[in-house]
């Protein structure tokens, strides 16, 4: 059965029972139909409770993914089996590439959250809200160079871009305001998808609407023609573009298959954003329950650092415990293994893989983290294959559990939930951050590529340098860094699997978010804007009279 | 007090209570929030009621408009006062207009719907589902011409525009797909607003979700090398557009002041789109009440007139009465009065604007229908001034009524429901439509800008006279007209205003719409994407820490 199918046989409780579970009442909660809502109850967050984090990342992916969501999900599931109360914090699906190649985001097979159609397309409306904060912004932002523009905007150096949640390659690069003079002003520009826009890392930073709108008033909208920044609360858009944002500011409630509590809020993506769930809904899952299992996107050397370096400052809380997800598939593709023969057992590819699993517990380690991995099964996994595995985490010292949360949920994750009981109740995380927060863009850059990634040297293009020189003028010193770059690779280059070493890593642009309260550095070639590939999922996809849907994920 | 100051001091009913007005139990409703829902019962409607329609119109407004929805919500208040069970169906907002010129839509005053702030905003998010299915299929097109174009789809005869909720005069013309092989293929497109998408109209033409897929199917998105269109149908995205629009199709569930239960659902503009509410809201208005109280946009010229030819012949429903909103304001205005000088009496003008009231008056009456004129009192009109209307209305033997609706609600509006009832029930309405629908496009042109407009002749520009061709030689002569013109003349120039004869009147350009159904025709230099103003309302909004909202009309 496909992961539609399976949702479509559940019987959800109504939300409102889903919230008792967690002490909410009627007044606390604003129904979206029957089976969703959103918290309306104010997040007074009450940061003494002796609330437990559990922070589910994974290796280096295949294109197909490794399930980490389907994971998150079952241990979810599997810790309220074991007696330990536990709600789920994780991001919202983009639509984006729901109609493109990845499908949904919602897990799968008996580790789903539910109701996956709503939740895959438009859910409660936070992404759209965003869509439109992010427009209405970049479209005051031409009006006022057309109008006015007394602050000298340069129309070249504007670097508010709109976006979409479409993955829409033909609008990466595009020349607006064409026709004359009543056509506003001409100039380059582009679009991102909205999981890449500084509103979506804002509303996931920001602590409560106050917050919201101070970072919405920092936004660096772009620069004069003597290049000085140019500020939303100069331009006087902070309130407008807070209005839009203030209901997709609560998190949302729904439910997994068995009727687990799952707070979903925020949906950046981990390759080119920083891929974390918003701090409000992590803060509002650890108010509202004795353990709160979150995820952060990609590999751990995309969302999980970005979750250590960026978020945890914001959140003030470090995880107890980090779930690593392996899959025997991602190991032998990171040993060499080619995509189609990942269904058939690849001993020696397995076995050199497996060098990138260890790369990122060595890594999360770094951090003084206690790390267990999650075998996350699939049906063309052998005995073998998992013993080898087993075996590299015993050898490590590492606590190891095969999950089956897809095809089991929660009952396939029960020994992952135990072991992790055990790490969080026995052991006591003493965090260090990577890096330093005052040191300088430049020297942050080199540490997570050199420590974190294995990289022997950074290169900065001449942008970059120039961009370098430009936030030592201005003061932006210390603010994190938060990398774009493939998913799929330590390096900058896709197709370098594995545990690499001793590479250039390469930065070819900057951009700060002042807002969001980092600095974003594009590493090789990696785009904002994600495209369609040649046969999109949305061909596939049919709807009945009676609103069945086929064809989602 | 402000409209948004007004709607604050009332206390809504749950809209669970709402719902049991008008016979609908919990799970006939979908919940947003306490005080939204969507339908989510099945419209099976029943033509065989015995149920009255009644629509609200006007004369050609100011640049301020002329309070045509707060004279609507203050008669569906009044009619259930005096003891007809109404509910008023109207449009929803466009967010664009909210920070751009014109405020909000919900009417005004004590005449509103409420929760105002959010119905002007993203509401239950239909605009936004209308956008990303939009978008959607603007970027499956794009991905098409780049990977495949087996139909030989001509990049520079794509007709399918993106959209955006947004007032951006910069994206009216742009050019997408730059940068290279991997970036798509370049061409000059732009963006329409959603209000005036084509999307917009199908969801506001279709009967159900069927009738729906089956009018996204035969969408034409461009042409052939070889000129032959080509639809979303022969593409394969029809079910993925319409995934994308299922829950938009259900109509929305709000109350007024008063508590009138009221359906808002879908928004085209009147003056660049068909400006009516959905088919599926007024049947279901119809189904749930003895009285349905519905608007068009802008004047009888526009909105009203799109309302009998396009929308009438698929609601299968024609009004039973029709109420002209006019104001003293706009007939003085009409009459060439200046707009700064509207504050003080101005009986020359007056008289000489009472022309444009006439050529509505007898515009509706053209159709067979019963017309009752509402005057509007705003607090500058003399005495003097409401009896040159109301003795002008007298003369030809029409109804007419002062209402107060702004500043008394449905207590203002008594005298306007009394006549309306009195019209309703008494009289026989015998339709009429004002041209054959098996008439050529260019056949129906002319009949609305003759018969209705006033003009002595219709000039094609030499792009419109291809199209006609074109359309001849597709097979698409029998679909109704949709003119896109300025709403504040007959004409096709905003600055000729009252009631003009023997002008010229100017089709720059059709736009086929084959899923909505009907051909647009552009006249003069009517944009479909509105700009915004040099000081755009976004500016003086304020929101506060608890989401107090400021500067929402």
């Amino acid at each position: 059965m496909t992961d539609i199918e399976i949702a479509s046989q559940v019987e959800m409780l109504p939300i409102t029972e889903i919230a008792k579970k967690i002490g909410l009442q009627a007044d606390d909660i604003e129904q979206y139909g029957k089976y969703k809502a959103k918290l309306a109850w104010p997040l007074a967050y009450r940061p003494d409770k002796k609330h437990k984090l559990v922070l589910v990342t994974s290796i280096n992916p295949t294109p197909a993914g490794e399930g980490k969501s389907t994971v998150l999900v079952g241990l979810g599931d599997a810790m309220n089996q074991i007696g330990r109360q536990t709600v789920i914090a994780m991001r919202e699906p983009s639509m984006g590439p729901v109609f493109g190649i990845k499908g949904g985001a919602t897990g799968g097979g008996y580790s789903q959250v539910l109701p996956m159609e709503d939740i895959n397309l438009h859910f409660t409306g936070d992404m759209h809200a965003l869509t439109a904060a992010n427009n209405t912004l970049a479209a005051l932002i031409d009006n006022y160079i057309m109008r006015d523009n007394s602050l000298g905007l340069d129309p070249r150096r504007i670097q508010w871009k709109r976006v979409e949640d479409v993955n829409d390659r033909a609008l990466r690069n595009v020349v607006t305001g064409l026709g004359g003079v009543m056509q506003g002003v001409p100039r380059e520009t582009g679009f991102d998808i909205t999981a890449a826009s500084e509103l979506m890392a804002v509303l996931c930073l920001a602590t409560d609407l106050v917050d919201l709108k101070r970072r919405v008033g920092r936004i660096v909208v772009g620069y004069t023609y003597d290049s000085e920044p140019v500020t939303v609360a100069q331009l006087g858009f902070t309130d407008a573009v807070t209005i839009l944002l203030k209901d997709a500011l609560k998190p949302n409630l729904v439910q997994t298959i068995a009727h687990t509590p799952t707070i979903i809020h925020g949906g950046p993506f981990a390759n080119i954003a920083h891929g974390c769930n918003s701090v409000i809904a992590t803060r509002a899952a650890m108010q509202l329950a004795d353990y709160t299992v979150t995820e952060a996107g990609f590999g751990a050397d995309l969302g999980a650092e970005k979750f250590l370096d960026i978020k945890v400052p914001v959140l003030g809380k470090t995880p107890d415990a980090v779930v690593i997800v392996a899959t025997v598939r991602a190991l032998e593709y990171n040993g060499g293994a080619k995509l189609a023969d990942l269904d058939r057992e690849n001993l020696l590819e397995l076995k050199r893989g497996l060098a990138n699993l260890n790369r990122h517990i060595t890594n999360v380690q770094r951090y003084g983290l206690p790390v267990v991995v999650a075998i996350n099964h699939f049906a063309s996994d052998t005995d073998r294959e998992l013993a080898v595995i087993t075996e590299n985490c015993q050898s490590l010292g590492v606590d190891v559990a095969v999950t089956d949360a897809w095809a089991q949920g929660g009952a396939g994750t029960l020994a992952l939930a135990k072991k992790v009981v055990q790490l969080v109740e026995e052991t006591k995380a003493e965090f260090t951050p990577l890096y330093d927060y005052q040191a300088s863009p430049r020297a942050k850059v080199e540490t997570i590529a050199k420590k974190y990634y294995g990289a022997s040297e950074v290169e900065f293009s001449r942008k970059a340098e120039k961009q370098l020189e430009q936030f030592a003028r201005l003061g932006w010193n210390d603010l994190p860094i938060c990398i774009a770059k493939t998913q799929y690779s330590f390096t900058d280059d896709q197709t370098v699997l594995g545990a690499p070493t001793g590479f250039k890593f390469h930065i070819r642009e900057f951009v700060p978010k002042l807002g969001a309260g980092f600095i974003v550095a594009l590493a090789g070639n990696m785009m904002t804007m994600p495209g369609l590939p040649a046969r999109p999922a949305a061909v596939g996809m049919t709807i009945d009279a009676d609103e069945k849907i086929t064809g989602l994920f």
